[in-house]
């Protein structure tokens, strides 16, 4: 990775430490989208994005018939708003899952590690965009209203960059 | 409408009312899914949610070419996460623009309602889901970190409602 990724990568990483849930929309076969809140584990170095998933669920099988999927965190406390696209893939792997467990996955996969359902949603980024107001709220919100009303993206005031990972 | 349809957008208006930024997620042509901030102006007793948008926006578009939708609203501080899935339509409407206009609408639409961009997102709710862990945060944390990790909605403990609108 070049250091202007890392840097975006770092970038990023600073705006969504602080959001434990991300909502992740998805494609469904009827052409409608859904989203639902999922804990987020850990942005790596990559660009990757992992969280953790039941091989039996219905988000499983949307992701791997609709692997494009977007993830966005909000946090209208601090005015960020992030939107990141990419592709996701439903997978096993036992390291990974070993060096994210905690206590709270714990509850969900009784069997731990080698619960045989458990696996990783492996998100891999594509782009990332945010409204972030942090630095300077009254500007920054007032950037996030153009954006917010008429669909354009604020270019003029206030922080707005779309990082591209490819 | 009937009585249940009321109590349930009563009840949705009662989630959303205070998060003023939804983030929109739409398809692109290339399957791709992209979001952005945009600043709900009513959620209306016929179940339809209102947003201001220049027809001149790349997403104003987007939705044109893919009106099936999704629209998320996200409150950590009240563990508030809504989405709710429908159809988007981009239209001119005089005289609700006028009912929802306001002084933050006209910074960007200078010319006021006659501004001959301006144009009106009318986003009719088909579902929508949410995972509130206002009334019993401890419960309600535990159920939405279920969701969260496993990909299952929580349907044991905690208030999880899907609304069906038609």
């Amino acid at each position: 990775m070049s250091e202007v990724i890392d840097s975006s990568i770092n970038n990023l990483r600073s705006k969504i430490k602080a959001i434990r849930f991300a909502m992740l929309t998805t494609l469904n076969d009827d052409q409608t989208l859904s989203s639902r809140p999922m804990t987020q584990q850990q942005l790596d170095d990559n660009g990757t994005l992992w969280f953790f998933i039941s091989d039996e669920s219905h988000l499983a099988r949307d992701i791997t018939s609709h692997p494009k999927i977007n993830v966005t965190f909000a946090e209208p406390a601090d005015s960020i708003y992030v939107s990141i696209s990419g592709n996701a893939e439903v997978l096993k792997h036992l390291e990974k899952a070993k060096e994210l467990w905690s206590p709270a996955v714990a509850a969900w996969f009784p069997e731990g590690v080698d619960d045989p359902h458990l696996s990783l949603i492996k998100f891999t980024i594509h782009s990332a965009e945010y409204w972030d107001s942090h630095s300077n709220k009254m500007l920054q919100l007032f950037a996030i209203a153009k954006a917010a009303i008429s669909g354009h993206p604020p270019t003029d005031i206030g922080e707005h960059e779309k990082l591209q990972f490819n």
